[in-house]
């Protein structure tokens, strides 16, 4: 038996249209990394429905298999560009790359001329796009998108916000549409929408997006219960003893399905709202929780619901909630609510 | 174009080997949790190649998948025992659970009367297992092996070993092979073996097997790179800074491919034998690494390779190896050597 990650796309669509509702602009969405690791079959699709029509993947390759699942008229951008070996990925599947060097450029005239396409510029955070300086060697250009990334977008009162706001200003020589933000970008307000936002984590339930609804739940099963003696240690390396008697439960899920080593003695797991620590160390498939305080232990325990989030639970493992999402595992049974 | 894990079955198999070397028993393999993210439908058969017979998975899922890959002579164990909803995966497939407690012997003894059943006795790490207590309770039993596992297997000096060695000379009562010891257990010597061993994280590569081939090389693809100037800050939040004119490069991967978002600055990216830092923080589809003293940056650089292994990147992340191999994502294209 697994453990089961039910993922509410009912949910995903509501932060969406949450999320839209905020700008006057379109509103796109991110679905890289597999929609941030719950399922692009199952996630595109709802959004496309909820009014999405403009999607954002990190590779050629994602964008394959996103527009084998959502047909032809969706409009799909490769945040990664024109890398070597993309060509026909990009023009079979009427991928849009958005180029980010002089290289990439160079590359896209020569492989794929007369072929849409957008470009990132770097506005300061100095990871991906082209400088604005280098935009003088670039020859003419035409994209159908200019896009560049907020470094610090989650904090609004970082000055790196406003810079890199007016270093954009540089895209109105294009005669193209501008995206500055993600979700981060959408709370910052109005001068930072532009003509189409790009939000990915506020969709599946996670900050900085505070009103988000909570998307994913995760059920882990309780393989067994045992009595542990006060002096009695449990787990690898006999990290935790027990300090009165207790009853331990262990559940079938563990690092090697995503939930993160380090989260460690912090992370709760829940029997309804009642929380119940997790006791010495996560194993790869395998996690002990005290429910000594339980009147009775469920057949499966939560690590993630209404009161413990992937925020929550990032926190416990010294993580981003985003990191969370993206290391759910394999082996657990997908349910679907809604879509 | 996808970053490059390449998966070397011969070192796998060398492995195995040498840990059977060590011992005058039979040598089993632990191929749970998609045989360590390696992929179990190219590893198995290697292990099998190399002489394996008996295999070890986590989950009845695991082991359904595992019989269509190996075929009808394997022995396979499932750690996890008899769950509910294991009956007919556990019949269909001709797996053996290894029962862990007195609920799981009722519904195997009601459910599969006459099957062949393991035993799990927990000797002291309180996690998994029939407590010895409980054995008066359980009927009479007559299981095909008897297992127990370590706690503290890769500290040699850890009082643990010796205790739970002691304490597991109760399965002496059965009429059947026993077994103790995983890859920590096999280096324990001799009086650990037992009748079979059962090494996992040693086949990968990973500590405590030191003297293990390293099996993993991961590639990651350079998009672009990038001149910054002196105060210059790189990533989200604008945490590095650059004292120096530099060039970074930023990789095509990220935390959504299982590189640990905690290994932050500590970790390498290799060009051949140079090494090169990780700056700024860990995207979730994006390094940045400083690649100031590369004379000329390669199309790809390692994080991965006989400089940096699965237990070097651990450290930096703070992790075990373990964590870094079941992490290892599935945007990577995998190549298999040998097999």
């Amino acid at each position: 038996m697994r453990a089961t990650l039910t993922i509410d796309l009912e949910a995903i669509a509501a932060n969406w249209r949450a999320l839209d509702a905020m700008t006057d602009c379109e509103t796109g969405a991110v679905v890289k990394a597999n929609a941030y690791g719950l399922g692009v079959a199952h996630v595109a699709p709802a959004l496309w429905e909820a009014g999405a029509r403009t999607f954002f993947v990190a590779l050629a390759e994602e964008g394959v298999e996103l527009r084998r699942v959502l047909g032809p008229e969706a409009r799909i951008f490769v945040f990664s560009g024109h890398m070597l070996g993309d060509r026909v990925m990009i023009s079979t599947c009427d991928l849009i790359p958005l180029l980010n060097s002089l290289d990439q450029i160079a590359r896209f005239r020569e492989r794929l001329p007369g072929r849409k396409y957008g470009l990132q510029l770097d506005t300061g955070m100095n990871r991906l796009g082209l400088e604005i300086a280098e935009l003088a060697e670039a020859g003419e250009l035409k994209p159908e998108l200019v896009i560049s990334h907020l470094a610090c977008a989650d904090d609004p009162e970082h000055p790196q916000n406003a810079a890199q706001l007016a270093a954009f200003d540089v895209a109105k020589q294009f005669n193209a549409r501008r995206s500055l933000a993600a979700t981060g970008g959408v709370l910052l307000g109005n001068q930072y929408h532009l003509d189409i936002t790009r939000p990915g984590i506020g969709l599946y339930g996670g900050l900085p997006f505070a009103d988000a609804q909570p998307v994913v739940t995760l059920s882990l099963p309780v393989i067994q219960e045992r009595e542990v003696a006060i002096g009695e240690s449990v787990g690898y390396g006999a990290t935790w003893v027990a300090e009165r008697p207790s009853f331990i439960a262990t559940v079938s899920a563990g690092y090697a399905d995503g939930l993160i080593r380090a989260m460690g003695n912090k992370a709760m797991l829940y029997a309804g709202d009642v929380a119940c620590p997790v006791v010495g160390r996560v194993s790869m498939d395998l996690i002990t929780v005290d429910v000594t305080d339980l009147r009775e232990t469920p057949d499966e325990l939560d690590i993630l619901n209404a009161y413990q989030t992937v925020d929550t639970l990032a926190e416990a493992a010294g993580t981003i909630g985003y990191e969370i999402l993206t290391s759910l595992g394999a082996r657990y049974e997908r349910r679907y609510i809604g879509g």
